[in-house]
Parts: structure tokens; sequence; C-alpha cells
């Protein structure tokens, strides 16, 4: 029998869900949910219902995992508690401050209807936490370090559209060479946000907007571009369409630790993802968790739980048999 | 309390294992066994005592966990089940075709005494494994390579120095980089083992060797090196012992996938380790799931585990709480 998957939302990330499925031959998509009015919701699949979000109770017997596809501003704060009650869920809640809270008021749910949730699934947090993890554990005289990109950050992006006279924007997160460089060196280096990152913008402006001005803004913005070099290109709209359409993204996540007698020993461990689409490969890495949620519930475990507490397999199609015989 | 580790055997990793507790503030060294004169046996930790292998027994109630620290042809096959008689246990055995049997043998002997097991704990098997695990749950249309190296290989320093007329030997296994950048740029390309790595050689012959007879076997030596473009280099033993006395290791895990309606968007994840001493590494893996195997036998788990089945936490000092907090 295979998991019945349901969707809740349908945004990029909820698209790459629904695409992810299809690798999995013990998956199906059942549902998919919307707040909007499902009959203008076309989706990707034939023969797969949209129903309204108010619906999703009636479908309680019929979906084995509901991955929640929304934002972590002001959607699953609400949602994923609320889904909990009815349903084993997976989420990608990424607010690291609010996610001690969000654990709590997940969990509180998911033992009341003894249902399993899995929160804040993706690849960071997700992946790039684990690794983390792990490397700590292993090398504990040690620093990590995390870079991100080269890849679009909606969020700066955004920013930028704010700005008066802007008509459209792109923004890359860029790791800078010669600080992954000096980290993989094993220099164990202090690297400021300046060091770490370069940040380049591709800036579509109203005819006849002070361009001046508009740099200006962006480089000084505080938070956003004020602590890193930024780089500003006023290109055409269709120039943005044509080359800046994609929303590629990855990283490193870097260990670097010592060992033996006087730490005379170093060592690192490297995690990186370079990513075409961010969205499908986060979507790729809840549905390999809807899997472990599906069963840890069937094995009665109920409650919340993140990616640290996710034995690996649970995560595989394959049993453990096969995973010794063959990947190990 | 700490978590009171036992060392079976006294070689390269358990020296590591010895150094590698050090660095955690919940473990203590208890004691270390051999099956040598423990007289003759001199460790790097003051106050820790040196007993007989056969005097394990009597220390039954004082050690958590009895990390094995010997070879995987002959020594863990039977001294890792003797051992999960009476203790928790973590080896690193690592003769991939005879794991399944070995997990066997070493499930039944700890599901009696009601220990908790881990083998092929290490890199590869154990970081590399899981890695390929991930990669593969996560995307699975795609391809895994695995990559050794720049690192030393013992067996095959060990079959040069076998040869006729040579006093010494290090051999070296390279990664060939234009095969890591071909993989890399998501072509999935197929490699021979021709392709993937080179190897170098440093040789010390007799005095009035046959250089060219000695290269000729080194290079023609079927298995070891005749399906490889292997370099040989006739050096001093001063030399040898200058330059090539450490055992550096490493290597890299990429599986490059595809997402997308038709496979249209590319993905790379990458797991790579730099070590500059691998039995160091090792050890330092081994002490980390030894936590685990404490704390899962704590719970009252019993039998035998891999890599594959405990829950990343399990290997961190940190609780549930603080991972959450700031490693997610």
């Amino acid at each position: 029998m295979s998991i019945r998957i349901g969707i809740f939302g349908y945004g990029n990330l909820a698209k790459g869900v629904e695409l992810a499925v299809r690798n999995h031959k013990d998956m199906e998509l059942k549902a998919v949910f919307t707040r909007r009015d499902p009959s203008g919701v076309k989706i990707k699949t034939e023969g797969v219902p949209v129903y309204h979000a108010d619906d999703a109770v009636k479908l309680k017997d019929e979906i084995d995992v509901m991955i929640l596809c929304g934002g972590s501003a002001t959607d699953l704060p609400t949602q994923t508690p609320q889904m909990a009650e009815m349903f084993n869920v997976i989420d990608s809640f990424d607010t690291h401050a609010k996610i001690p809270e969000h654990f709590d008021n997940v969990d509180k749910a998911a033992k009341k209807s003894g249902k399993t949730a899995i929160i804040s699934v993706g690849w960071d947090p997700g992946m790039f936490s684990l690794n983390r993890m792990y490397a700590g554990a292993i090398l504990p005289d040690g620093e990590d370090y995390t870079f991100w990109g080269k890849g679009v950050s909606q969020g700066h992006s955004d920013a930028i559209r704010r700005i008066e006279g802007v008509v459209d924007a792109k923004q890359y997160t860029i790791p800078v060479d010669a600080a992954l460089d000096a980290v993989r060196s094993g220099s164990a280096p202090e690297l400021t946000t300046r060091d770490k990152h370069t940040r380049e913008c591709f800036v579509v402006a109203e005819e006849g907007a002070d361009l001046e001005r508009i740099e200006s803004e962006i480089v000084n913005m505080p938070n956003y571009f004020a602590d890193y070099n930024t780089t500003v290109h006023f290109i055409s709209q269709e120039e943005l369409n044509a080359n800046h359409s994609g929303i590629p993204h990855g990283g490193f996540v870097i260990r670097s630790g010592k060992t033996g007698l006087n730490g005379e020993h170093k060592h690192i461990i490297e995690y990186s993802l370079k990513l075409d689409s961010n969205p499908e490969f986060t979507a790729s890495v809840l549905v390999a968790y809807a899997r472990a949620a599906y069963r840890l519930n069937q094995e009665g475990s109920a409650g919340c739980k993140t990616v640290f507490d996710i034995a690996p397999a649970y995560l595989s199609p394959q049993s453990g048999e096969e995973l010794r015989k063959h990947l190990l």
C-alpha cells in the first residue's frame, strides 16, 4: 500500500512536493488543499482533487502524511499545530529564533492526537543542521562555518523591490572564495560578515528613475546590505526575465577540527549543496521525511520531532537488510 | 556521571580513541585491554589500568561501552560477538561483503545479553554510508559517486612491501580532479576505475635491486594496481620517514540528482573529508557513537545497529532542547 500524501497550500514549494512524490514508488499524492477557491487552482497531476483548506478534516482517514507548504511568518505557526490535531505532518518552518516555541505548540497538538510531526525540514534548517550536529559531535574541538549561495535570496530581492523607483529585482548571495579556501586550509580563521559573502543585485528601474539614489539606498540598507560588499547592476525587465528567472541556491557547512595529543592533526568535514531549484530540492527533503513520519507513527510514536530525532533509515524505502548490504 | 569507556586492543585506532575520549566532558577512559602482556603496554593516559583481554569479564560492571579496535580480517568477527555478551560495544568492521553476516552474529549475542552494539562505525563504512543514504533518499532520481583520497592505503602499501627487493613503501590513492569536476557539473558521467583514481607509490628498494622489475610488478599487480594509472618513485628510507610517515586520508561522496517535470533541474549533494590522521578521525567517530550506544541501552534498546539506525541526536552531548535552539 502506498503512503498517501496531502499537500497543504499550493505555491512553489508545494509544486516541488507534487513532483517529488512521483520519484517515490511507495507514495501517492492523494489531495491538494488551498485557501483559495479550489476551482481556480490547476495542479500538474491528473486525477488528484483540489479541496478547500477547511475541508481537510473530511479527509482525516484518507491521508497518511500532510505536507505543509505555507510560509514561516504567518502560515505555519497556526497551520502546523492545527493540522497535527488530525494528521501526521511535515513542515519547513525556518524562523530559527522561534523554533523552540513552534516545537512546543506542535508537540502538544501531536501528542494529544497521537500523530507524528516533523518540523523545520529542508536544507537550512534541515540537512545543514544535521551536518553541523554530526560534525560537532565527532570533532568537539573545532569551529563551524556556514556559507550560503551562490543563490537567490527571496527576502533580499523583496527588500530591493520595496525601494521607490524599482520595478523588479533579483539578489544573489555569493560566498567569497578566499574565505572558503581559508576555512578549508584548516587555519580556523575568524571571519566577519563582510569576509564571508558578497551580494549581487540585478535591478529593473522605472524609466527616468534616479539610479544613483537607488544604488545608494540598496548598498546602505541596514541588516540587508550595509554589512556586505554589494554590487548593483541595472538591467531591463527582458534581461531579468531571460537570465535571472531561476531559483538556484546552495551553500557549504564546514567543520574545521583538531585531534591528537596537542591538537596537531587537522580535519575538515565539508557538506555542500549546489541546487538548480531551491524549492524543488527543499520539497525533496520534505517528502523523504514524510516517509519517516508515516513509519514512526505506524510504530506508535507521537509528538513533535526534528531531523535530529529521526534515525536515517526511516527516510529510505529500503529495508535495514538492504541498506546494510548495499549502502553501508 | 561519566560514560565509562573501555578500549579493546591497543594499535593506532585505539590510540586515537584514547585521545578522542579526552575531548568529551561526559566520558572517561576506564581501562585498556590487550592480548599482549599488559605490563609491556604503556598507554598515554596516566592512572588508567591496562588488563589482559581475558580479564575483560571482571570489569563487566565497570565499563559502559567497550570500543573494539581490532582488525576486520580476523579480530572483529570473533571479538565483537564475544564482547557483546558482556558489554555495549562499538566496532569499525569494514569488510563490506561480510557486514550482513557480522551483523547477524553480533545481533544474536547482544539480544541475548540485553546490550547495544553498533558495528561498522567510522567514515567508510560510517559517515560516507550515511551520506550516500540521506542523499539517495532525498534525490531518488540520481547517481552516487564515491572518491577516496588523497590518502594512504595501508593495504596497497603492504602489497608493495611483499614484492622481492622492496624494503618499505607508502601508497597514496588520489582522486582525479577531472573526474570530480565532471561529477560536480551535474553531467552524471560514467566513470571507469581508471578515470576516478590514480595511485602514487613511494618505494624504498634494497641496494642493487632490479628497480625496473619492481616497478613492473607494482603497476601490473592485479586488483591492486593493474586497473589504475600508477606512478612509482624510488626514494631512500630517510626520505620516506621524513616525508611520508603521516596517515592522511579522506574522500568525497557525491550525489548527482534531478528534479522537475522532466528532470530539468540538477542538484549536487557533496560530502567530503580531508583528514590529517585517518585513525584519529575514525576513532573520533567511534567515540561519538559510543555515547549513542550508552544512551540507547539506558532506554532499554538491545541488539545490533548500524549508523543507519541511530537518530543523530544520540551522538551529541546536548539535549534536544539545546540542539533545537542552537543547531537547527
